[in-house]
């Protein structure tokens, strides 16, 4: 996977993470391995469909992470994963994937998101299903740890 | 919704069920509430981008169903919801999406499909991220429950 299409992923997480929760997170090491797979407690995936481009994004949360930004969104926190959060995290998913199409579209490719999906549930593993390379880069703070996968078909 | 856009996707669920895997499903009454959640073990997901679709689609099995399938296409039963699982549930979400892509697109509704994504964790929930109306519709058969939700932005 060209270096091009990964960079605007991670820039849009870093920067909607840092404007809308003052939370800076610490990128880890990227990795192409397919027996990777994400695992947390709360997930956001969407789908992105273009003449170039075929693929999936999803960023998965540990629950502690995702309730420190809920809380540093809305200024209170939840006592656990509810709907609040399951719509932050699908709000979150789509902005990141916003901030990413702009800047590949100015590179010269296009493509249309899908809505974005939450799926919630104490540990589950995510699994994307393409032909062509898989991304997954581990990211961290002191509130915890977070994952997002990038794939594309080709 | 218009039941236009439900159709299609329900055929292409039984018709995959039926030819690959001589599971005859029954279906539940659909449900348009948006506290209605699909819970279930392994969830095959998929993105729908086109001029004039946008949304989302997920069909979400019970361990003891997903197991029975896949007995059935490979003639052997897993231990668990391993990875072969997964990539069952996956390829079953494309070929219903598939499906309904075809039949949407004789009626003059084109979209394009991103990369189907499987969800794994015992008991998780899925929330589709959508402005327009949710569909969830159960499905039975002796070995297990199914969930299939359709979402669209307009």
């Amino acid at each position: 996977m060209n270096v091009e299409f990964v960079n605007p992923f991670i820039n849009g997480l870093l920067n909607v993470m840092e404007t809308m929760a003052q939370t800076k997170l610490k990128p880890g090491k990227p990795k192409r391995k397919q027996s990777d797979i994400a695992q947390g407690d709360v997930s956001g995936l969407i789908g992105m469909v273009g003449p170039q481009i075929k693929g999936s994004m999803s960023i998965t949360f540990d629950e502690e992470l995702a309730l420190t930004i809920m809380e540093r969104m809305v200024g209170e926190r939840p006592a656990k994963l509810d709907a609040e959060v399951g719509d932050m995290v699908g709000e979150v998913t789509n902005m990141i994937c916003g901030n990413a199409k702009r800047d590949l579209a100015e590179k010269g490719f296009e493509f249309g998101m899908a809505t974005p999906i939450v799926v919630s549930g104490k540990q589950h593993t995510i699994s994307h299903q393409v032909d062509g390379s898989k991304l997954i880069m581990p990211f961290m703070c002191d509130e915890g740890l977070a994952h997002m996968e990038i794939c594309f078909d080709k």
